[in-house]
């Protein structure tokens, strides 16, 4: 992290002197209350400690800055006057809450504490002005417990456990059954509870509580908990937190009093209709942390009709003014409402999508405001599995275990595991999981990140799993109340059903269904989503980029034309290689063709006559098993071409090591060792089948050996194989023409571009594409029928990026392959990196992201700056795309637009992203 | 090939119309002759035809240009009115030799045709022209058989076996004897073999013959053993090759005539003194072809004093006119002396550097010129291994199979082979080959290439094996007339001894012997070597690039300073590590890491207190093992530096990745699966000790096997493991600081420069270089010395060098890795592609040679140049050198030089090589 100077500039800002503009400074928090404030709008008062302050703490050695002390002593003063209580009084005491916020919303993700300024003087003089004890006591032990755990650093679960247990010696179930006198017991057991853990208790002086929690705010920014959460939403590390410090307001103190969430639209759905939750005679964190099951917001109307009214009214101007979903915090002390917070709502992609159309027909918003809006990658959440109808009515009865609030919607299948640990090890091993817990917390932010879905048999629709999952687009179910978790055993039971650790289940996100066992899943089309359609219209219209798919059968064609491609940018052959049904024919061939390339090396290029005498038999093996396979593809092909017509179709001549065709290496030598072993003990070594068997295998292992490479993902692979088994390539360029070649004799326009994989040198494209277009024209010629078709290649070694003028020579287009280049540039194998030091690199922070997902600009983006700028100049209109996984990644969309690419090319599934990250590239132009 | 467009100039030269300095046009020999004939000397008279010539024919379709033939009829009406005979006339016939020779000379790799011009008809009139009919009908039989095998590419041996044949019949043994009409008989069956191999005899009209034969002189620069000539010496494919049309004269017209070769000084020792062998009555094919063994030249002066006055004066003339050592072919036919050919002479490396120093002592030549004259690959030739002196003459006697001239100097072992393709094969297998041979020719170019040395029983100093081993740099011997060869039992026998195929032998180049069995070797000291100390010494006054050598150990450190480097270079780690003494500890090290990771990122980095209770075992036993390894890694840095005392010692941090420190995955795999077999058979699998074995030996390959990785060269190594597992770097670090301090106490200068591999981003070194900064500060501070050191990285990545401005920032030196660079800018694992494709894309020429033994400037030095200029604009005076075997190779020392770098490190026995080529490249500078 970069030492930050401190700034000199203003500490403390008082909520009239902000605005909703200063989100960089006060936080998203701070700026929004401080806009609350200048709009009229009921607020407690209060002020904020400035993100600079924080900065300057972690630079600088945790030292609070001079003259911040004495600042925040003014401020309070004026609250003090502006509330008429006062700070650290017994006889009319002033609370406050002390909150993290920083610019961009991390929810749960850093330390709030409330009730600050209490000890056991206040305490008494707080339940004298209440007119009762009972809270004033409540709001003691809970802030002697957010205290010692977020400034003392104490544990939770200690705390838990002394409050179970007192309930269960008072007999009751709820903790606001409590009287005074036992919270007053709990405190004192809390206190003790802090001392034991961290030698000390809370402060008594209200002074000394106010700048511990500042602090400990400030601290909170570098948790373990932030930091993940950070990376995972790819946020600056930088950034800092500002502290709100704001007088308190009561939600329980008694019936007309309560506290709830909002949001202006339906956060699940997009439907213009409030949506809201409320818990009276609570406080906000009850709501948050999913303990109680709240009530729906309409309940209010019934309860306290005024203040429903004022709400609603507040809340809609709110959005007004924002000209965006709001997600409001407010608490209702005796009768009187306050609003504690207001920003801009989390939603789930579909309501994102559909408010922000509904927001441009509704002349809130405009076209552009709109596209820049919808985060793109939610627009693959809204094309998340769910289940298919296979099932009767009467069998998914059945199988229902629990059923809760859609919190996420989605469909999900998974093995259950009941911690955040578990989920992370076993989807490490590639298991889908899904996480089951009472309800979670911020700690078990890696477990979701890892789960395919998450249950919680407590908490709301705005728990901590609901909010946090909507961001993630993973379906959610929340408050299973019928459902019980034995963390102990590790297993749920609902409906008379049990789920073990392991076993599996599904869900229903947006149904709120717990199903035992696996379901299979259908994925939604886009064409039904007519939102989203608009949405992408309205971005097709505004990028510059084409968005191509990667497809490599007629199926994923469809799926790419339905999703809005443009085109096949990649067209992999290997896949039809490893088919199981081919792969006996394609081992004949690999297995025999050095035999037939000695022979073309001796007798020339002339079709070998397999009915000639003479003729080895691995010649006539390896001709016998390429003409299948020629036939073969070129029914793959025709397929393809056929779905795509005129569009452009890249197809990609083999690529992958040949020993990816072949069994393993080390199963082969361990049956054989095995089989060794056992005839070194048991009867009849010598001769025999036995012996003969053992030899055959013997040299089968030795082919498949002489074929394994310590590196193969810089080996014998590419077009190093079409240079040095000529048959294989020439096989599939003639498969290709001739696919074509039916197709226009069918009246079906095609528009085929041959791809040679892993260049290093313009040479070997000279001489491929001499040979390969020799090919094209000999079946052109046999076939009447003339094929327009294109020549080009893959950049994806640092090489070819290097030298990408002589290569563009030879090249009429360019596809980066960034997977390989970015392999070859970071010399990181994926296949080992992930697994091993990647993820720490990232985690620690070594590398600001992952670079297989995002495109690292700095080396791979100036390699593909410097081929972009060579391959023009030598080639004026060479056509130039990117056909690696970062075509459906947005930040490196964006990046492929500023370099001056023609297109993106992606898996079908990720098209929509593209199309949308591509116009918001275009937007950023200006 | 690049289509080279027809020059439109000038076609043919006369000899008298040429030159010296058109080699480029006329080829080496024929610009040669032009310059002798310039010079007046006794050329026969002729013309040449020009390598534009040659690139035209073979770019354009293999056909003659429009012209030639008319021109070269004309110069044939001039040679005749020169010579007085008339070419095609039987009655006084004119015959011609028809000769290649391209810029560079490449020794016996294309085609000459002598000879000419003859027929059934003319043969008999050259016969009385020559008043004998042998040597005509010898000149017949000797044009059919070149013609048939050279223009119509029938197989030699047909010809060989029928000579033979009739030499048996005749009862006789050597060629000469034959009389006049058997060699008619010879030509008769010679035509029949022609037609049956080629459908077709020569043909007898000599203008088709003259043309056929310069058709084939061109189509022969595209011969394999020409391609792999100049793939082996790095000679221009596109330079093509001249032909030169000269009178013929003949050696073999009886005791007054003969033919011979001669150097103006010993090629060998390069001592000042003529050095030369004559072969009377006799063509010049039978001296270069080594078939009959010469004598000394000065036999000649006592056969012909005036003739071997007159040929020792034109030498001297010629030597003086070069200014340099001339290799030249003579012939006096009827005792007039005729010179055919001169050119610089190839000569030994030892030869070579006495030449260049004497030349300069006798103010023939400049510095300059001395340092340009001498190839930098020759320097390390100098310092061949000799056979060790310890064996006692006695038994040296007793191993001695036979004697033969020495022709190229230097000691060697290897097990004998008897034909090329074996050699070839064997050698690939990692086997070092002695190829025994009757005589060599140009076929067998790759079976040399292959061997460690080559013996013939045939031949003289100046025969194909000779002349091709010398420029090598391999010991020869030849015409080992004692030694039986044969090719048959694949066995030679001399002496009483018998060696078959496979068997060791040791051959000793410098004295001409042979011995049974293997020899020990000894490596000559450069500091016995004057003439070459003399040249380095002017080198080292030139050249502007630092040489610095890779060492490892004390002796490699004292080998280095031997050689004249300034410094260590590269000082690995790695095989301090792998050495077996201390295996165990690497290995009890590396796989309680894990443990001992954990231990300190849950308790801090102070110290570990191994007595303390409760350390979990692992961690005891890494600790253990880690203070071991520091112990004598302390003292390897101790003798490394104090070697090198003030010197630069660049000592590279571990590199490889665990795994190698482990047994191979393999062996253990088949080990337990082979046991597993054969418990699955034999008695008591259930509980017991066989069970547990297996089951400890299962959780040793898991373990493993957890370290094995799909690509282990991008995989988790370098400054990854540096970050991950911490103490490994900390403890080198310690060892090193540790190490100097210790010296610095005792008196002793030294200078460590501490490199971190592997690098990608900045932040790595800025996170490795505050720890292990840390560290050193921690150790100089316990010791209370102030040990001076730099901090630095290998720039082996390409990310490294396009981010390189910001790696500079964090590092005091750069030190380019290109082996690792090469293999990632190509994606080519070395391991692989050497044996799988490399070989082939550079025999095929889609490579214009190796990039790992010559950098390759396009693509990786691009980067290198990237690197240069981004790190020193980042930080002025960064230095900057190479590491990479690169740093040896003279190509790539100029690039380094261009580029800009301070200095190249390679290996000790390169380091002259590398003094020299530095001054060659600053030489080129203007």
């Amino acid at each position: 992290m970069v030492v930050q100077q401190a700034s000199g500039g203003k500490l403390v800002y008082r909520f009239s002197e902000g605005d909703a503009s200063m989100a960089a400074l006060l936080g998203g928090k701070g700026s929004n209350l401080c806009e609350m404030t200048r709009l009229g709008l009921p607020v407690p008062a209060g002020f904020v400690i400035t993100t600079q302050v924080c900065r300057d703490y972690l630079a600088g050695g945790y030292t609070l800055p001079e003259g911040l002390a004495g600042t925040v002593r003014e401020r309070i003063v004026e609250l003090e006057r502006a509330i008429g209580h006062q700070f650290g009084s017994p006889a009319n005491p002033l609370l406050v809450s002390v909150r993290s916020g920083a610019r961009v919303s991390m929810p749960g993700m850093m330390d709030t504490i409330l009730n600050l300024g209490i000890n056991d003087e206040i305490v008494e003089g707080l339940g004298a002005m209440m007119g009762d004890r009972r809270p004033a006591w409540d709001a003691y032990r809970r802030f002697v417990q957010i205290y010692s755990e977020v400034v003392l650093e104490a544990a939770p679960e200690p705390f838990e456990e002394c409050l179970a247990a007192h309930k269960s010696r008072a007999g009751i179930e709820l903790d606001y059954q409590l009287t005074a006198g036992q919270l007053q017991a709990v405190t004192a057991d809390f206190k003790d509870i802090a001392r034991q853990a961290a030698g000390t208790a809370p402060p008594d002086d209200p002074w000394e509580q106010l700048f511990g929690a500042v602090e400990a705010v400030f601290r909170s920014w570098n948790n373990p908990r932030a930091i993940v959460y950070r990376n995972q939403y790819g946020i600056d590390h930088d950034m800092g937190t500002a502290v709100t410090i704001m007088g308190m307001v009561y939600g329980n103190l008694g019936p007309t009093s309560g506290t709830g969430v909002l949001f202006t639209r339906d956060p699940s759905t997009g439907r213009r209709e409030v949506y809201g939750e409320f818990l009276s005679n609570a406080q906000g964190e009850d709501v948050v942390a999913g303990v109680r099951t709240p009530e729906p917001l309409a309940a209010l109307a019934y309860s306290m009709p005024e203040r429903s009214e004022e709400l609603l009214r507040l809340a809609d101007n709110l959005e007004k003014h924002y000209r965006d979903v709001q997600d409001v915090e407010f608490t209702i002390e005796q009768g009187r409402l306050y609003l504690l917070q207001t920003r801009n709502a989390k939603r789930t992609p579909l309501s994102a999508v559909k408010t922000a159309v509904d927001m441009v027909r509704e002349g809130m918003i405009d076209r552009e405001q709109a596209l820049r809006r919808v985060d793109p990658e939610e627009i693959t959440q809204l094309l998340v599995p769910q289940f298919a109808a296979d099932l009767t009515p009467g069998e998914l009865a059945q199988r229902l275990a629990a059923t809760g609030a859609g919190a996420s919607p989605g469909a999900a299948s998974g093995k259950a595991c009941f911690d955040a640990d578990t989920a992370e090890d076993l989807a490490r091993r590639g298991e889908r999981v899904i996480l089951v817990r009472p309800e979670t917390k911020p700690d078990d932010i890696h477990g979701i990140i890892a789960a395919a879905g998450v249950v919680t048999s407590r908490g709301g629709v705005t728990s901590h799993a609901a909010v946090v999952t909507r961001g993630l687009g993973k379906p959610c179910i929340v408050g299973c109340e019928g459902m019980q978790v034995d963390l102990e055993l590790k297993e749920m039971s609902g409906n008379g059903h049990i789920i073990r650790e392991g076993e599996r289940l599904s869900i229903d996100g947006a149904l709120g269904q717990v199903y035992v066992g696996e379901l299979a899943t259908v994925n939604p089309r886009l064409e039904d989503l007519p939102e989203a359609n608009v949405l992408l219209g309205w971005a097709d219209g505004a990028r510059r980029l084409g968005v191509m798919a990667n497809a490599d059968t007629p199926a994923d064609a469809r799926q790419a034309l339905a999703m809005g491609a443009g085109g096949i940018g990649l067209c992999r052959t290997e896949h039809m290689f490893l088919d199981p049904n081919r792969l006996p024919a394609v081992r004949q061939m690999l297995l025999n063709s050095e035999a037939a390339e000695e022979w073309r090396r001796r007798h020339g290029d002339r079709p070998v006559n397999l009915e000639e005498p003479g003729i080895p038999e691995g010649v006539i093996r390896f001709h016998e098993a390429l003409g299948r396979v020629r036939r073969l593809q070129t029914n793959d092909f025709r397929g393809i071409l056929r779905v795509m017509s005129h569009r452009p179709v890249i197809i990609r001549l083999l690529d992958a090591p040949l020993h990816e065709f072949l069994p393993p290496y080390d199963e082969l030598l361990t049956e054989l060792a095995t089989r060794r072993g056992q005839l070194s003990v048991g009867p009849g070594l010598a001769a025999g089948p036995a012996a003969e068997e053992l030899a055959e295998k013997e040299a089968f292992l030795q082919r498949v050996d002489s074929l394994r490479e310590t590196n193969p993902m810089l080996g014998h692979r590419g077009c190093r194989l079409g240079l040095s088994f000529p048959y294989i390539y020439r096989m599939q360029v003639e498969a290709i023409i001739t696919a074509g070649a039916q197709l226009l004799s069918e009246g079906v326009a095609v528009n085929p571009e041959i791809m040679i994989p892993l260049t290093v040198d313009a040479e070997e494209m000279r001489r491929l594409r001499a040979a390969l277009t020799e090919v094209a024209a000999e079946v052109q010629g046999r076939m009447g029928v003339e094929v327009h078709y294109k020549f080009g290649t893959m950049i994806e070694t640092p090489r070819a990026a290097l030298t990408a003028g002589a290569v563009a020579g030879e090249s009429e287009f360019f596809s980066f392959g960034t997977n390989d280049l970015t392999q070859m540039t970071y010399g990181f194998s994926r296949d080992d990196a992930e697994g091993k030091f990647l993820r720490n690199y990232i985690n620690e922070g070594v590398l600001p992201g992952d670079p297989f997902a995002s495109i690292d600009r700095d080396g791979v983006g100036q390699l593909v700056r410097l081929a972009v700028d060579a391959g023009r100049k030598a080639r004026p209109g060479l056509e130039i795309g990117i056909c690696g996984e970062h075509g459906g990644d947005p930040r490196s969309v964006a990046f492929c637009h500023e370099a001056g690419l023609d297109y993106v090319s992606c898996s079908p599934f990720r098209v929509p992203v593209a199309r949308l990250a591509a116009a918001q590239a275009a937007l950023n132009d200006d």
